[in-house]
Formats: structure tokens, sequence, C-alpha cells
């Protein structure tokens, strides 16, 4: 059985003979008996494994090897070590797979370089069975608050045409032989009959969506191909974007804010030894700095009100706050704690947002908003969209875009408009904040960075 | 409010003042009153509006057109029609957006071909209504399913520098500006430092996680640059790649026995109107044909005993059936009318299936199996996987795979090796199956497919 099950029914079967198969975590083999740390990876908690001289092979299974495959039948027992409540005492040991002694992962410290060069071994390591495991649980946690809330889950095309989205550098995808290319590209010859490239958003597309269900999410793969190697970007990364008719940037807010938490809070339920264990080795405190996030009420305030609180704060800036300018980081960790919680910023200088913003009566701003975590910086950002034809044209038009490939973009505004929001929620900034792992590249599986593509 | 929530609470509110905000889908004006088919796409199930000459705008409401958003006030009341059990007498209608006369998606019978056309507006049409609600659901019953079983989430790299997956041509991608190349590719300068492509599957990864966690799937986008206009191939489709340790062909067929079931139910439960529409508008007896799913017991028989059963069988064969040799869409037909149902064909001819299989003890066959379904033809594919390192790399060598770049996933038979399966399940192949839509372009939101990458 899976030690999943076997501790969920543990009660019932204390005294009880069971099989298990799994790997040795650690080894630790003495004269007249042994212990073996032993786990499947079904959850984070190991099984201790207690084997005696009344075992047939007790020489040999004394010589198992850490990282080994093996089957143990024996009986549950109350343990009286302190760190288990119960242990197997067996009856029957077999060697399943061998692993030799220059198994790279060895039960010791390794440095996070290091692991990411055994990426296909290092999901064994404790700190990724923890992390790996609450991003599956964030991930279910996203869907669950969506469909129970009446939301079509929408796959947004990865494939694109149209290089209008606007967030980014982007990968071309192509079938053309460029080996054989002699400075002239025919696209008519390439798979689509066009360029075509790796989406940055699927916003656009989730607005067509919206206005047909009104409440959508997309929750899929984006890219990015900039070549920037911080420990905040990736080039392949998950994203959700919710998109909701009849909504307006207030009550945008009330969605992301009531999401963050459903999804915080969930976790922190269903990820019990996990979240213990990254409080313990990775964050101290963590468990903590989340409790409080889903109990606070965020503040909600506008880019203006912002700077003005920050040329008022008697701090040596690096960057000098503006008025119709962005903000910085050192901006962001102040406005976080001089409120002491998670900050919504409003009504940003349309100059710096994009295009499909809704225009704020000013003329100056958008009403679009960004939503600042103490520790995190920025964690989501979104926007009511432009629902006016006109209006909308004439901001594409001033920044020079091809109306005509974004016809239907705009139609969308022609054929029953409506008021309508949105946001986007990077997976792995989420995941950053909620295990306390500091680089992108030890949330993601594979991570695909500049100059790296391994696995 | 959305129709969802007003649904849920119908009882309640019968009587009482609701605000709604949706679209008109259908307007019949009448000379002293009129009744709107009003819908915000929460669900497929519309809402009537009735309205009459006490509107202070009577005239204007009369001459809204169908496509337009509204906002609706008025009294629930019980309905005297047949077709609805509840009605909104209006006492307020307001024009949100117009949707002019020439809007494209008129309230008449359109060509599945005009609706791809005009595939962002496509949504709102009532067949696409229920099919991407189901899509929705599907998805979201497939997390629940492996969730509630104890299984991790994995997400698989998309972009990866291996071409050994086997499973399918790739598109590349890059970053170099391919207008210029003159014939020589410096890979190095690429965005990688190699040649990159987009996955073909996340099997090869997803093992390396089920020798951490046993129990993992994948749920994510894949790619096959095939240059195949069928009706039942895209470019980019969604796959779900469960991957399990400690489980052998018997136990994989278990589980795709009783996911299938699994999901196909929950679509039932959670979309009965959504099924009902396509089981009256889009193919007779679906519902009929989904639950008898449900109720079966799969058949289990190998390839070579398929192969006796068609040479008995007293048909003229388009091909004749040969043991050794992959069987044709006759032969798989034959099969489940043969057996009055799914049947899982085990053992296949080694040489017409993966590297990777498990090589059975014939020196013929491979541990992999097909799920046939009744109309639908192959719906899954899975095999237990070669665990023995040996039997492995001489596998690939006598492929001539590049075993150096593959160390790593050799490498998983040598550090506590173990029995594992999997399988791979196209979800727009089940979607096809489970809606009784024929093409696969109109399972998808946005299709990507040779010469078509259009919003």
């Amino acid at each position: 059985m899976y030690l999943d099950e076997l501790w969920k029914e543990k009660e019932s079967l204390l005294d009880k003979e069971v099989s298990v198969h799994g790997w040795i975590r650690n080894h630790r083999p003495q004269k007249e008996f042994g212990f073996i740390d032993f786990s499947d990876g079904t959850s984070v908690k190991h099984l201790q494994i207690v084997y005696d001289k009344t075992l047939d092979n007790f020489a040999e299974v004394s010589s198992y090897h850490h990282g080994s495959s093996i089957m143990v039948t024996g009986t549950l027992k109350k343990s009286e070590g302190k760190s288990q409540d119960v242990e197997l005492k067996a009856s029957k040991i077999l060697l399943l797979g061998d692993a030799p002694l220059d198994y790279p992962l060895q039960p010791k410290k390794h440095s996070l370089e290091f692991l990411r060069s055994i990426g296909y071994l290092r999901p064994r390591a404790n700190l990724f069975q923890a992390v790996f495991r609450v991003r599956s649980r964030a991930a279910i946690a996203i869907h669950e608050y969506f469909s129970s809330n009446g939301y079509v889950y929408f796959h947004a095309p990865l494939i694109t045409a149209s290089d209008c989205e606007g967030a980014g550098e982007m990968f071309q995808v192509t079938t053309l032989p460029i080996e054989k290319l002699k400075g002239e590209v025919d696209y008519k010859k390439d798979f689509f009959g066009k360029k075509a490239s790796l989406t940055v958003s699927g916003q656009l597309q989730a607005e067509t969506f919206a206005t047909a269900f009104s409440k959508v999410y997309t929750f899929g793969p984006t890219f990015r191909a900039e070549n920037s190697n911080t420990k905040t970007h990736a080039s392949e990364f998950w994203m959700i974007e919710p998109e909701i008719a009849f909504c307006d940037l207030e009550g945008d807010m009330d969605i992301m804010e009531s999401m963050l938490k459903y999804v915080v809070a969930d976790v922190l339920e269903h990820c019990k030894e996990e979240m213990s264990f990254l409080d313990k080795y990775q964050e101290p405190g963590l468990i903590e700095k989340l409790e409080k996030l889903v109990q606070s009420k965020f503040t909600r305030i506008t880019h203006e009100e912002v700077i003005t609180i920050l040329k008022k704060a008697d701090v040596k800036w690096e960057f000098e706050p503006k008025y119709g300018e962005d903000i910085q980081k050192e901006h962001e960790k102040y406005i976080t704690e001089y409120f002491h919680g998670p900050v919504f910023i409003t009504n940003w200088p349309k100059d710096i947002k994009a295009f499909y913003m809704k225009q704020n009566e000013d003329g100056k701003t958008v009403a679009a908003v960004d939503l600042e975590v103490p520790g995190a910086g920025e964690l989501m950002g979104g926007s009511q969209r432009e629902e006016d034809y006109d209006k909308l044209l004439k901001r594409m038009n001033e920044l020079k875009m091809d109306t005509k490939e974004m016809e239907w973009y705009l139609n969308l505004r022609k054929y029953g408009t409506v008021v309508h929001s949105g946001f986007g929620m990077g997976f792995e900034r989420l995941l950053i904040y909620i295990t306390g792992v500091e680089n992108i590249r030890d949330v993601i599986p594979y991570p695909r960075t500049p100059g790296s593509c391994d696995f």
C-alpha cells in the first residue's frame, strides 16, 4: 500500500500486517538491528522501519544503500521513539532496485545550485518534496476557488500569430528549415502560413470568453523571451488570468483578495506538514506571515496617494518617487510596511500601463491595479478594461498598433460591449511567497531560463 | 446578480425584485409587450424577460437588437409558459451596449465552418456555450479525480532541448533573427544556447516525478507539427499523463478505467443541461452512450488475440489484419462492437511501439495498452515502462538513440529503479467523445492547425 493510505488508516492498521514499497531515505544499520527511514513520496512524513536479526536476510538488508527501492512487509506498531507515532516492525525486506554508493543525492545538505544540476533527482530531496507538493495543492486550490464560484476554465492558445499583446519579448515558433534559410523568409511556407510566436498572455482571448460566459479564467503556461537572469524571472511560467464581465475595478479587487486568501488558507489547511517543514528550514515565521495575510484587510489606495506618502517619508530613496511615474522595489516595500499589510495601488499613469486599460475621466490615469504584498512586492496586476470602442481605437492609434489585426478584439466593444475587468497572477510568484523559497528556479519542476533548458 | 446565482436561489427569490445584466439572445417585441430571451452565459439555461407598456422607455426597448447587452430590474415570477419555470417581469430595462443589425452571430442556424471564422464570437452560440462548459467541467473533474486519490499535479516543461521523445514532429522555438540567417546557424547564440522545441509529451519528465512522489500526473498543452488536416488532429492540444510507481500494466488499466468512468459520470452529473442540449441537437443517444460506458466492464485482451478474432471475422477488410502489425480504424470498430463495450488491447508488437515500454519475456511484445472505445476508437494509450537499465539501454542503442543526452532518463533505472506505468489521454479526444462534436476544431477555444492560427 501507499503511505498516504497507511497514514489515513493508521488507527485501524495498528498491530496488523501491512506491505509497503518505496525508497530508503536514510539507513542506520546496527549490529543486532537496524532502522530505515522510508518513504514512497506520497507524504512528506516518512515511516520508520525497524528490523532485527530475525530476518532471514539480515546481513544483506544491513548493507542496503540509501536511495535504493525496497518492499517491506511487517506489523504496524506504536512507536516508542519521539519523532514518530508508529513504526513498521519488518518481517520481510526485499531489495527492488539498488542505488550505488555514488548516488548523487546523498542524505546530507546539498546546495540549491547542485540540486538544480541533478534536476531529475531533486524532487526526492526533502525541500522539493515539500515545495512541489505545495505547488500541486495550490494549483488545485485555484481550480477549486474558481469552479466553486461558477467560473468557466478556459484554455487560451499558446501559439499565437499576434504580436500585439505587448507584455514582453516573444519566442518565435517555426517549422521552417532555419539551417537552410538564406536571408529571405517566406512565411507562407511556415507551418501556419504566417509568423507565429509563443503567447505572453491569454488575456485578450479570455476577454472574448468573458463576453460569452461572464466569469472565466485561464490557468496555463506563458512565455517571455527576456534575457534577464534574475531570481524572479523564468522564460516559461504558469499564469492565472481571470476575466469577469459586469465587474469594475472595485469588484476586480474583491476577487483578487478573496482568491488569494482562499488559496493561502487552503494550502495551510491541506499541507500542514509541508508548511511546518518550510517554516522550520526555509523561512522561519512563514506560517505566521501567511495566517496574517488571510486575516488582514487589504488597503486600497491610488498611485497618486502613494507618491504623496513616499514623498513625505523620512527616507533617502535611491529612486526619487514622482507623480506620473512607476514606483520601485524600495517604494513597494515602504508602502506595505506603512500599511502593515497588503496594498492595492489603483489608478496608474496611463503611459506606463497597457493599451487596453479603462481610461479614467482625468485623461491621465487608467483603472489599473497592482497588489503589493509584504515581503513579496507585486503579486498580481489587473485592470478594468476599456469597453468604449472609440476610446480604445484612439488609444491603439496613438500607440501605432495594428488595429486591422486586432479587429476582433476591438469588435468586442461593438457587439454588446460591457464593463469588464480581470487580472493576472504569476503562479510561481505566488509559490515563492507561499513556500519561502527565494529563487523561481526552485519552485518550477524543470525551469527554463536564458541559456538553460535541461532535462 | 449572475444567472447561476439566481437559479440556485430561485425559490427564495420568487416575487422578489432582482437585477441582472447580460445579453439579448433573442427578442420578440409585440405591440403591447415583449419577450427577451436573456443570458449572461453563467448557465446554458436562459431567463425569459417579459416587459410591457408600463416601462417608461417601452418603444426604445422594443427596438433593442439581438446581441446587445442590457441591465434588467424586475420581479421574479412563476411562469405560465411551458419551456421555463420562472420569468422576470421587468420594471426597468437599460441598454448597456448595442449590437448593430449586421452583428455576425444572428439567432439562426450557422454552419460550423462559419462559426470558426468568427471564433471570438462563437462561444456565445448555444452549441459552444454547452461544449466549452463541458470542457471546463471535464478539466476540473480530472483534477478532482487525481487530487482526491493522492496524486501530485506536475507541470511538465513545454520548451525542451530533447528531440528524443519520439512521439511526433516538433515545432522549433527560437529567438534567432531568422530573417537574417545566411545558411549557418550558431545555436550557442540562440536563447537557450542550444536548439529548442515544443514538447510532444511530458511523460519522460513525469517519470522522474513518479520516482519521487509515486503518484503524479501532468495536465498541460503539447504540440505536434504534423501537416495533417483531419478532424481529429490539432497542432496544439492538452494532454493528461499520469505516471505511477509500483504499478504494473494491470494496475495501469485499473486507473485508466476508473479515471474515465469518474470523469464521464462527473460531467453527466454536473452538466445536466449541457448534456441534454448536446443529446438533443448534436448526437442523439449521447447520454445513454455515456451512461453505458460508466456501467460497463472494460474487456482486457492481447493484441495477438485481437488479430485472431479479426482473422476469423466474416468481414471483407480494407486492410488485412496481421500478427505483429498495427491495427486499423475498421479493426478498432469491429473489436469494440464484438465485445459490446470498451476494450483494452495489451502486449503490442514491440517494433510499432515506443522505446521506453517494458519488454515482455517473449522478446516480441511490450507491455503496452491502448483503450478502444465504441464510436471513438483509441481514447488512451499507456504502458508499463522498462525499469531494467540494461534492457532499456540495449533498446535505445538498437534504435540509434542519443543515450548521452538521455542519461538522466536512463539513470532512473540505476538509482532505486521501480516497476512503474503510465498513460496518456488527449483531452480533446475525450471531449469529442463526451460532447458528440465531430471536429477537434470545435472543442478547442482557438484551434491551431496547419495553415491556421487565428485570434
